[in-house]
């Protein structure tokens, strides 16, 4: 990583995850026009949940992230992502630990339209 | 990768690389909403352009990608993204084969407003 601009600056994954000790909350790293990246670490279960407005992309870092639908499941490791279509109910799952991006519209929440203990504060930047 | 869903279908990008042999024109392999996910295979120089509608994330797979601005420059590897604003002018380089995400709203041109021999098809699928 190297910049000598400053019309914008080169972001690290691994960087912006060693700020990050605590699970589930996405951290905001970047915007494109009105979409978000957020970067998160989680291990365990999540809870079901769907995304009435908007389609939700995931790309792997680390680990092996399994999401459950109603109707089955994905697991995907490092250099793999999916795109869950808006109003599809998933449930994220990491047997052990994983890092991930999270791609999406500024405003989404974790829990979508759930609600509930899990949800975590929004748009909090790393 | 794993899937027992007919819900969405896992994506791996060396998997999708693998398919792509000419560099430069992308090809999309997920949408989010209105937006796409290109691979793009490069090498060499590109064209100075830049896109008045929208800003555009690369983020790095494979080698070193540089993109030059009028004021200097950014370096990315693996692991690293960055986000060009729109209507900034920029040039994408890579001195040795660079394997790369694309993320912009469906109908961005690679050449942006530029046109011109370098203008690969748009919304070619792999």
């Amino acid at each position: 990583m190297d910049a000598t601009t400053k019309t914008c600056t080169p972001i690290n994954f691994a960087e912006k995850l060693s700020l990050i000790a605590e699970h589930w909350p996405p951290r905001v790293i970047a915007e494109l026009n009105d979409y978000q990246f957020k970067i998160v670490r989680i291990e365990g279960d999540f809870i079901w949940h769907d995304h009435k407005e908007t389609d939700e992309a995931f790309i792997v870092l680390e680990g092996t992230l399994r999401i459950d639908f109603r109707d089955g499941f994905v697991a995907l490791g490092p250099g793999e992502m999916v795109v869950v279509p808006k109003g599809v109910e998933h449930k994220p799952f990491a047997a052990g630990e994983v890092t991930m991006l999270l791609i999406e519209p500024r405003g989404t929440l974790n829990t979508g339209d759930e609600g509930g203990g899990r949800t975590a504060q929004n748009d909090r930047w790393i």
